[in-house]
């Protein structure tokens, strides 16, 4: 589905309505702020192709797994993302007929995401079948500075007529799953109200008892008119929508301004939701559309300044990749510890519950740049405050002693997966959450955290590893058997080299951590020891024995790690040589053929020797890249990204550009044809990682950052703006050199190419002239 | 659940009516015979706890794919036994009150399986809240002589009172299934007739369009009365009763003769459904019910002839392995290639499927050894006639050239499973059915079948193993990846030892069938060669290399077979350090526990061992057994038949014998709690294995039959009775000896002890004094 979209610096555009690609489009141009979003689903009625979707952050249901043959172990509830009320829909009534698009010649459609000062404009003309036409202009956002409201400014003319227009605002929270078991819904209503130009809703979750108010005030203009006639109220069970008739005349403009904000149980009290509904939506309303457009421009803008990336001379990659950003921060702004980032956010209700290990192994490293650091440290607090579930679940597959398991897939910190070979085994991403409280300190420096919060969680997690290794006689050492890594196109294999290292490394930190902590803050440790009757000895003793004893698959003739045991019995056929109608594997091959090929599904002992590439040479790094890129499908949307960043650190330019390129239009062009389901959020946190990390070489090394710029050949230069310890800095690559800004007022040292440069406040420092292309 | 039942030679006898115990009690007394069958559900109404299930043969229903996470190759829909309409109902109204045991007083509650002349018997007296009492006899079987009837003798006397009699029999279609997905029903009326005493009603399966004829005739006696008077049916859709009102005076017995028959479009051709049931009910009401069941008791009788075993001196175990045989026999009889027997026979749903390797593993020796060779060819085509679905189903899974992967359960052809692990990739199954060819004419001489049908099937089978495997470059061997043994608690393993065994098995007897097909009869080897596209020379030039270059896991320093690589790089902690609590594992772990344990839930190594005994020296055999059963926990029911018989093989009798205790009284003292769910048939065949191959070491070699009997020590003798080859033999030990037996017409050579033995036909011989004892 490429060129869909014109190319736009800053806006996504279509031109022209195609019904069979609407679902792909509404998830394309779906709004949120953090706190809420939907997909971009017209405002007015469409009987259409569409996916309706309005989500309220933190809401889900806790719906009976589903499965074919029951595992012990498994959750009997899963958590998923609910649809809930939708507050956009406008229905207008053409005399007797219902203005639907599906219906309608459509003529002059434009849609635009203006990523800038973020919102979403959608133009048309639509005749309908006895020949009458309107012109439509609607423009809506979510407020990221009123974060409960959202606003819309709906202009509709008629073209070659005139007659009555029926204009019915409404909130609908009737509204159902996409993803429900047997088709039932999900919301139960609590209390209805409406007075004048506004209606309240408050609506249950059946279950979990989450409560939303959601709230509208509706204002319409119509020019030389002193105000609304023949207003109503229309209401039934989970609606309310206010019914406006009035003489439309041609050629005239009426403009229907809608404020609509959700109040959520999750953040308000639930005896306050109305009333704070009300407050909220009185005071959006009396701010106005166009005010609260002008602050969300200046909002926006102030986010691009702390996390832009500029591409001159290929305004394609330049979209995209802000695109990427402007949805990240759709989804996720950090304000709040009881989120975290969907792999889907506001776009869909696909993968069911919240918080993958994407988000410690993608999204951390995209925040910590370009946010400060309170929104990262609200990611870790999520997993804080969701230990003891974490150990509530690694109990029920028999572990003790507080070893912790964070859940596969979660919203309350319960697994929402059901896959044994997933949910079990694929533990590996317990490593990411420790490894992002340490990709956390070393970035920020925030050693407080790793004493009031991290540690406790690291040594859960230690103790789950302790456990779950096995000593093997016949090896004489520790082997870790019946796992899947991040490939998971292996399942239940033995000694996963990235999963044995990482949960060394986790076992090390920790040592480490403890360490420090006994010897900084001695009392802190003696009440954290106490609190998790935590015995040093015995415990520590057995970690370390773990750490000296463990057993790494290694290919010795070739030199590389071994992903798995047994791994080299595999028919040893390159991904090159596969045929293109068996692309994508996993939609042409059956399971079993899939598993016992040697295909790699994304980055797995890569993704190991990029968290710890400082551990290894070189050559170590080439001869692993050399050996595992060949076998690697990038069926996952977060594997090209390791791969870009390891080619440009091992100087192939070229390929880490190819890599890019694979990962940063993935939405914008479907290139998996899926995008119907909603965007794959996280995974844009990996494009992130390709420019900064890849492209610019940033590393953080002894609190200090580095750089290795190189320049793809097709770009004029790229820059982009990171926020490092309180310093806002620009970092361009042109062919000119690389030319570093401190654009705030903390001095900063910064090492480009190995040389170290102390950029003072405000000053601008072109530190390189020879910058490496791509070739 | 020990001892809820009578210990009796041959019934089994419940003595008072306990509730919480009904599911478990109906299908303990489930009957059947083979075309159909049903669980001893009551005749009268019963609001109580109860699982109503009456099936018909070969009839089913293909139901969506239930699974929380689609992998490509599951299959779309999957069959599943269905619950036919109900045939055996009586509802009994006494004045204004139904007769409901779940709402009276119930005492004098007797239930008797009479095995011997295959029948059941129910008794009870039943007082109403009023005081009102009745007593019932009902009697009940399914004709093993008019396969398409059953017959119900239904007798209620008043003790107390007089009153009018309100008695309704009825078919009544409008049932359910316990495994349905959304509680849909599957059945739809095609037709619905009644006259006089008899009823019918024509049903049709959704989407599978099987039509089922179920008639019924009714004949109400009472002493003294010239007929039955005021008689009227009851009519609505899918339902038809017969009401009749009478007055029943105080201690006058009324009986309720009803006779059933199911014709099924499986059989017979739709348009004829009901003029078939009629005829049929006609024809069994006319022998009446008493005639009906002295034909019945011949016939079982002469079935006990062919199969019965006699165990003298323990009384338990007298019943138990009856019971097992008679269960088989209901199950299955072996007239029509079409069917095959399910796991729960016609005793429960579960399993969905009818057919499993279990079939080919465990029933194929029984049926060779106590029924015509017709029942055990009938069993192979059906395998044979599902050849083509077979091809499809691997075609499916990326295999080509008339590759042939049979299904993992399956009701018609198509794959009713849907756990990759096992869906996938418990292949051995292709195994067990070229086995179960081997072994049909290894046990019966017949080599035509081999020609006609068996090597047709062989091909598609050695086919699929040579694609399956894949050259090791690091191993310079074949391996096979992916795959899962009969031992279930591993899944998704390498290099299984009794997978890559019996493929190669299967490669070499292909080969080796071939070689003598092209020498014997070379123009059907021409015709077979060119239907199948087979090309010897690169075809078999790769099945050789395959035989020479395959790779076995092996652990040398302790001389066994490795079930898989990796195998001793788990813990190995035996069995008998399991706490009890632990017990059963698939009840108390996770599944990922499990998996990465060592322990073992039924023979692997050891099960290959079985079949390829005679590859094996003893010394083998003893390391392997010595190694591998302290690591099994026989949770499934097929696992200590297996070691029964090798640990009778290397002389360890009392472990034999314990062995065979653990299957042999499984339903009938619900050691697994899960009786309730049906019988567990396949694994009956088991029991019977345990007893003929284990403590009579039967086996045959070079088409003759050889023993090597030994005596539990609790027993004072037994004896089997067994069909070879048109002779029938009885082989009785005791302590006395062991005497030969020829009860047919045909001189046999038999095998004690390693001497021969030549029968004359009728004689009796004294073979041996010296029988070893189990200690």
């Amino acid at each position: 589905m490429k060129d869909r979209f014109k190319i736009d610096e800053w806006q996504i555009i279509e031109e022209g309505f195609d019904p069979t690609l609407n679902k792909f489009a509404e998830s394309v141009f779906s709004l949120g702020n953090g706190r809420m979003g939907h997909r971009a689903n017209f405002e007015e009625t469409y009987s259409g192709n569409t996916l309706q979707g309005n989500y309220v952050a933190g809401v889900y249901y806790t719906d009976k797994t589903r499965v074919g043959w029951w595992k012990n172990g498994y959750p009997e509830y899963a958590a998923k993302v609910l649809n809930a009320a939708n507050w956009i829909g406008i229905d207008i009534k053409i005399g007797a007929a219902t203005l639907d698009l599906h219906y309608c010649k459509v003529t002059a459609f434009r849609r635009v995401l203006n990523m800038q000062e973020g919102y979403l404009e959608r133009s048309f003309i639509a005749a309908l079948k006895d020949g009458r036409q309107v012109s439509v202009n609607a423009r809506r956002f979510y407020s990221i500075v009123d974060d409960v409201a959202g606003a819309i400014r709906y202009r509709i003319t008629p073209l070659n007529f005139e007659d009555n227009l029926v204009i019915t605002p409404f909130i609908d929270g009737d509204v159902s799953n996409q993803d429900a078991n047997y088709g039932e819904k999900f919301w139960e209503e609590v209390s209805r109200e409406s007075d004048n130009d506004r209606a309240f809703i408050t609506l249950r979750t059946r279950k979990t008892n989450f409560e939303v108010c959601t709230g509208m005030q509706v204002n319409i203009v119509q020019p030389g008119e002193a105000g609304n006639t023949a207003s109503r109220f229309i209401e039934k069970e989970k609606f309310i929508g206010r019914e406006t008739t009035l003489w439309a005349k041609k050629g005239e403009e009426i403009t229907i301004y809608k404020y609509g904000v959700n109040i959520s149980s999750a953040n308000t009290p639930k005896e306050e939701l109305t009333a704070v509904a009300k407050a909220s939506i009185n005071k959006v309303a009396a701010k106005g559309f166009e005010q609260m457009l002008e602050e969300q421009a200046r909002a926006w803008a102030q986010k691009w300044k702390e996390s832009d990336i500029v591409i001159e001379g290929d305004v394609t990659a330049q979209q995209a990749i802000r695109f990427n950003i402007f949805q990240l921060y759709q989804t996720y702004t950090g304000e709040d510890p009881q989120l975290n980032i969907g792999p889907k956010g506001f776009t869909g209700e696909k993968y069911g519950g919240a918080t993958h290990w994407d988000t410690e192994a993608y999204c951390v490293p995209f925040y910590l740049a370009t946010a400060s650091p309170k929104v990262t440290r609200n990611l870790l607090l999520y997993r804080y405050h969701q230990l003891g579930k974490a150990i509530e679940n690694a109990a029920k597959l028999g572990f003790d002693n507080g070893a912790a398991l964070f859940p596969m897939v979660t919203m309350n910190g319960e697994e929402c997966h059901n896959e044994w070979e997933i949910t079990f085994e694929e533990i590996h991403r317990n490593g990411a959450v420790a490894f992002a409280i340490y990709n956390y300190v070393r970035y920020t420096g925030d050693q407080d955290y790793l004493a009031a919060y991290g540690l406790e969680v690291l040594i859960g997690i230690a103790r789950f590893w302790s456990q779950r290794v096995n000593w093997s006689e016949q090896r004489n050492q520790y082997v870790m058997l019946g796992v899947t890594g991040p490939n998971e196109y292996e399942n239940n294999v033995n000694n996963n080299w990235y999963t044995n290292t990482l949960a060394v490394w986790c076992l090390e930190y920790t040592l480490e951590t403890i360490g420090w902590l006994k010897q900084q803050r001695p009392e802190v440790y003696v009440a954290l020891a106490e609190k998790l009757r935590f015995h040093e000895v015995p415990e520590t003793t057995k970690w370390k024995h773990i750490v000296e004893q463990m057993y790494y698959p290694e290919e010795a003739t070739l030199g590389v790690f071994l992903q798995q045991d047994g791994y080299m019995d595999k028919e040893q056929v390159l991904v090159k040589a596969l045929p293109e109608k068996d692309r994508p594997l996993n939609q042409q091959w059956s399971w079993d053929r899939i598993l016992r090929s040697c295909y790699i599904k994304q980055a797995d002992v890569l993704q190991g020797i990029y968290l710890f590439e400082e551990k290894y040479a070189e050559d170590v790094i080439r001869r692993n890249f050399d050996f595992y890129e060949p076998r690697t499908v990038h069926e996952s949307s977060l594997s090209p990204c390791i791969h870009a960043i390891l080619a440009a650190k091992l100087g192939e330019e070229q390929r880490a550009y190819g890599f890019y390129l694979r990962t940063s239009r993935l939405d914008l062009d479907d290139y998996n044809n899926d995008t119907d389901d909603g965007l794959h959020i996280t995974s844009m946190a990996g494009t992130w990682m390709s420019v900064v990390e890849g492209f610019g070489g940033m590393r953080v090394r002894n609190g200090d950052l580095h750089f290795t710029p190189f320049l793809p050949v097709k770009w004029e230069s790229f820059s982009f703006n990171i926020l490092f310890r309180e310093a806002v800095l620009n970092i361009k690559t042109s062919k000119n050199g690389v030319v570093l800004s401190n654009r705030s007022d903390k001095e900063v040292c910064i090492h480009v190419y190995g040389n170290a440069y102390h950029l003072k406040a405000g000053s601008v420092q072109k530190v390189a002239t020879d910058v490496s292309f791509a070739h």
